[in-house]
């Protein structure tokens, strides 16, 4: 930590489970997933001083229970604190509330805990950008090498990158450092869209929906598959038939397949020029992917998986082996900012895209920062990459994600990590007792749990 | 599920949190986990017909209330069925309850959410083993083929093994099964011990354990290290000057390393003739296993892990890399016995020995049934295989694991998965409630949590 940073001290951690009620639409909606109601726990990390973070974790409306149960075994890491027993060795501190001797056994590193650990450490992010009055990617950003590194726990990817390695990357990074900011602050950042081909929609909302979206500047489309091949052909031709042949076109299969599986299924999509093919498999199959991404090399279609990677160890492996070709972190699974900052170093080191996940509840907020410091500071380039961008929930948010008319992420420009939810989100929202819950309860609309 | 079952109907799925302050004497205390209480989720699945199961699910201490809540959050896919609903197709179930299609995304099949499936499926088991009247080794030892896979869900592993050849190994373990079965009733199945080296453990008390084991008839040890390497060569060869050479020493490193120093350390262990490294690095690297056990082949140390690996896909890459010698499944983890036949059948498959991992709560007394039926039906051999046996929480339960005047587990007699816990266990130990709790919270030995 710098020395200048305001030292505070951290009184108190809240979390709540927000729900909202998203399967009444099917958005969202695909093989695995058919029914989500978009949630989260939602943090807050006080100081005595009034400075306060938010942070939060996705999730998909039943269980968010039970990482709020998480959250809270976990809160007496935070509280009581001051700020710069945090930030000044924010790797040490990571370690303590990933290595807990008791709870670790119920992970480790993975489902429950580490989302819980993604929810608080993303508020503390929020906080540092607070406190340094800037927006995260700029925090990153404007890092020196060595106090970024310090935020990182090496543990286990040292044979794939040291701390050296990872300080070559940032320092290389600062050469025209300053004109990429400006860039971005120009121009923005490439996003693509899923919102035309959630499993659940119609071809007439399909076709719809890609005229809305072209309209709005985007040339990146992905659509889910998986369920049925003849529709899944279908539903490309369709699509290609309204984007052309020129924008990119991309499909997720939500994990739906077994090895074989995918690579057939997917040579039988061949024709339609897909950029990718998304969660083909197991999302922990890391040499099945490895199979797959060799079986479709040829036919010009990559491998992309990471949105339900559990840990930096996986992200390792499918980078080591090469089993992927699109990087998917998600800013609210693994362990938060400072375990995902590694993925990016080593995907850097494994000459691998990074192109995120998001979607969901403030994934999009979040992970804009991601991005875009991993092009001032660790890749340097946009070639190929771009985030996914879905328009749910953004006007929960106090400061949402925004795309320009080129369909572009613009650069956030409020201080922290834009994870800030409005207060009647909240009130109208928390489950179970938030006001529309309780008047959807009420109306029958869900039944109230016993 | 054979015609002649009876069908009862499961009316309740009732879930405790029960815990030993096992801290207390620094009983199963490692690198990683250094205070454990020995706990578990403990499962009880009645019907309507008064017949009833139990399992499991082991804990450290903090925690178990987070599984408990999974398991609360699971019990709709049990409760008010029939138990030909389940067993008769089990593998429909398990897929179920592994794929509920919001609960799915805080797992998936990994952490808290896995291991509240195990002690539901174990309970299922349990109860399946009292309705035919027999232990649960000789309930699959007794299954024709194919009704045995029924009860697996391939999902995933068939590009290692499709059910026709899981079929056609267990139509060849039919072959002389009669005459292993009267050889596991009159001799039982060798055990090792963990006992005498645990990491909080002084010279004199290894010197004490080493010989009270020895002459209880063990000839296979195991000890902790990867603290301090001169303390691990000091307390290796203190074994070794117990044991002999004669005898098998292995040791467990709990995951503190990274793959390099893995190797490193091990070099300097080499003298002492070890028979395998227990979980040298984190459990989800296989590729990291992978080099280490390249690495060591040579000085004949093999690689063993297994009882933190998360699933059927991380068994299966582990075997089909060949990144383990040891494959350590733990009846508590994973998704129950289902998920657990799978990795036995691909270890046969891949040529690897299972040794189970066992002891904390009810462990011993589950895997046991397991090893047995692997004898019986599936690799047909003891060699180079046991089960790890630590003695510590037996008297919990009502049909306890024991071992023979030769170490030796002796085979199950009792209906069911040996999982019952005595009443007064669950009144003493259930969590904060129970009596002994409260005296320990009285007497300030522990805190009570708000």
């Amino acid at each position: 930590m710098a020395s200048g940073d305001k030292c505070l001290n951290i009184t108190t951690l809240e979390a709540k489970d927000v729900r909202w009620p998203t399967s009444l639409g099917a958005h969202g909606s695909d093989a695995m997933h058919t029914d989500p109601d978009y949630s989260c726990v939602y943090v807050t990390v006080r100081t005595s001083e009034g400075t306060y973070g938010n942070g939060l974790t996705f999730t998909l409306g039943r269980g968010t229970d039970i990482v709020l149960l998480a959250v809270k075994s976990l809160k007496k890491f935070v509280e009581n604190r001051t700020t710069a027993s945090i930030y000044g060795n924010f790797a040490k501190f990571w370690r303590e509330i990933t290595s807990e001797s008791q709870l670790r056994w119920i992970g480790p590193e993975k489902g429950v805990t580490h989302l819980a650990v993604a929810a608080i450490v993303n508020a503390l992010w929020d906080l540092w950008g607070k406190i340094r009055a800037v927006p995260v990617w700029r925090l990153l950003t404007e890092m020196e090498p060595e106090e970024l590194i310090s935020t990182i726990d090496f543990r286990y990817i040292t044979d794939a990158i040291t701390p050296q390695e990872a300080v070559a990357i940032l320092r290389e990074g600062k050469t025209g450092q300053r004109a990429r900011i400006d860039e971005l602050v120009a121009n923005g950042y490439p996003a693509y869209t899923t919102q035309v081909g959630w499993i659940g929609y119609s071809d007439d909302q399909i076709r719809s929906l890609c005229r809305k979206y072209l309209a709005a500047g985007f040339t990146a489309f992905k659509i889910k598959v998986g369920q049925d091949l003849e529709n899944d052909r279908k539903r490309c031709r369709l699509v290609r038939e309204e984007i052309g042949w020129e924008n990119k076109l991309m499909v997720d299969a939500n994990q739906v397949w077994d090895v074989n599986t995918a690579i057939d299924w997917m040579k039988n999509l061949k024709d339609f020029k897909l950029l990718w093919i998304e969660e083909p498999t197991s999302p922990d199959d890391v040499l099945g992917h490895k199979a797959i991404a060799d079986a479709l090399r040829p036919l010009g279609i990559g491998v992309a998986t990471g949105e339900m990677c559990c840990n930096r160890v996986m992200f390792k492996q499918f980078l080591q082996a090469q089993a992927l070709e699109f990087c998917q972190i998600d800013s609210a699974r693994i362990g938060g900012v400072n375990e995902i900052l590694s993925v990016y170093l080593m995907a850097k080191k494994f000459n691998t895209k990074v192109c995120p996940h998001a979607g969901g509840v403030g994934l999009c907020e979040m992970v804009q920062h991601l991005q875009l410091w991993d092009f001032t500071s660790v890749s340097g380039t946009m070639d190929g990459r771009m985030v996914e961008f879905v328009d749910q929930q953004h006007e929960q948010f106090l400061h949402p994600a925004t795309i320009n008319k080129k369909a572009c992420y613009v650069a956030p420009v409020a201080p922290g990590y834009s994870t800030e939810l409005k207060p009647e989100a909240v009130e109208q929202y928390e489950y179970p007792r938030g006001t529309e819950w309780q008047r959807m309860f009420e109306e029958g609309i869900f039944a109230r749990e016993v």
